[in-house]
């Protein structure tokens, strides 16, 4: 399965209940598009938030995202690792 | 430790080797930081590398990257997970 991470801007001032609470809105549907959310990293100051998932497009990264009511600015299928 | 996620832009093509080299480079010279470079993704066709550190602050973690070689254009401190 091919890997992604996509960024999300303007979440200045993110708590940890509001990532986890996002986070868990991925789960709860992401099978539905064969995806699976590993890991989330946010920057409260910045208000940046990574997302690292496992799917079989970016498209279906950000369907989940949209459904889950929190489109990704930016999504990358990162096809090397190190 | 805390935890930092950090940006690289204009890498469009960067391959397997050149990532590996990239991050074999940081490994080398990480602890004159107390930094720990864990993980590094890279997307070749937008040009945008991802490294996951541990470190003391975002500025350990520039200057390790630049005696690398390879600068970051953001360096960003997650303080969340999920």
């Amino acid at each position: 399965m091919a890997k992604f991470i996509d960024v999300h801007r303007g979440m200045e001032g993110i708590t940890a209940d509001q990532l986890m609470e996002a986070h868990r809105a991925d789960l709860a549907i992401e099978a539905d598009e064969s995806v699976h959310f590993r890991h989330a990293w946010a920057d409260p100051e910045t208000g940046t938030v990574y997302c690292l998932s496992e799917a079989p497009s970016a498209e279906a990264v950000q369907r989940v995202h949209e459904r889950a009511g929190h489109r990704a600015d930016e999504v990358h299928q990162v096809t090397l690792e190190a």
